[in-house]
């Protein structure tokens, strides 16, 4: 009994299962707009790393962030992109990231160009997708693409001027 | 000279031309909807009121909080349901809110009826709902109908179960 218990368990916790779950979750494109002009961010790091031959790291990222209770909406966003991770962000927030440069490039800069955000996150996401562009094209491992990557990163959320 | 600097002000500063600006900025449904999502309040405020025949003032509220900068959207949101005022909530934040029992039953509940929010925001939602209606036909005044309005309130927002 306790076997077929533990089956159960399984079958419900099957990842592929709570897929299909959030793939019901119908997402409107703007309704996805709408709710990351709300929730989303446009962030970009630069770290200093030892193993970079330039001595720095650049790391965008887009996330959105929600309490555990609304999950799902996280994995919907992912299914809805196709890319990205739903992560335990700190204590009962969740977060959906994707940092990858080719996801951040052929997927979400393209969707946020076709459709833009209302709020003056559409400033951030704008100089986001420069950084990614900057980074695509390879230019974050010179000397002169990383100075511009940190200019653009200093001006943008908390850095630019309200 | 002096008058006419005055009155070219006047003519800047004047409601019906930011109503006209902010009209132009077409919000989408589903952009509501997920703006709302995320940054969107349902609240019941149930206080003392010694001017009330039963004690007690119920106050349910419709709220959407921006950074100033972004107050455009909260012009925009005020045009869309022609109702509630845009006001400063707390230091360089603003708010759209909509207290009218009136505007609450005819303009923010149906809309949110028929266009479903998607986070656990639209639990908080049909209890506000709730709240609108036993309001809109009188029952706050009865001692019934705000016992039922304070457990509703108090199952609401942090209230709830997590």
């Amino acid at each position: 009994m306790g076997i077929i218990r533990r089956k159960d368990l399984e079958v419900s916790r099957n990842p592929q299962r709570l897929d299909v779950q959030v793939r019901q979750m119908d997402l409107d494109v703007q309704w996805i707009v709408g709710f990351v002009d709300g929730e989303g961010c446009f962030h970009v790091r630069v770290n200093p790393h030892r193993q970079m031959a330039i001595g720095y790291q650049v790391l965008p990222e887009f996330t959105v962030v929600q309490h555990r209770r609304d999950v799902k909406v996280l994995y919907a966003l992912k299914a809805y992109f196709d890319c990205g991770v739903v992560r335990v962000n700190h204590g009962d927030r969740m977060a959906y990231r994707v940092r990858s440069i080719h996801h951040l490039a052929e997927r979400i800069c393209p969707f946020f160009i076709k459709h833009s955000l209302k709020t003056s996150k559409s400033i951030d996401f704008l100089k986001f997708r420069d950084v990614v562009l900057l980074c695509q094209s390879g230019d974050h491992l010179k000397e002169e693409g990383l100075l511009k990557i940190q200019r653009i990163a200093s001006q943008m959320n908390r850095g630019r001027t309200r």
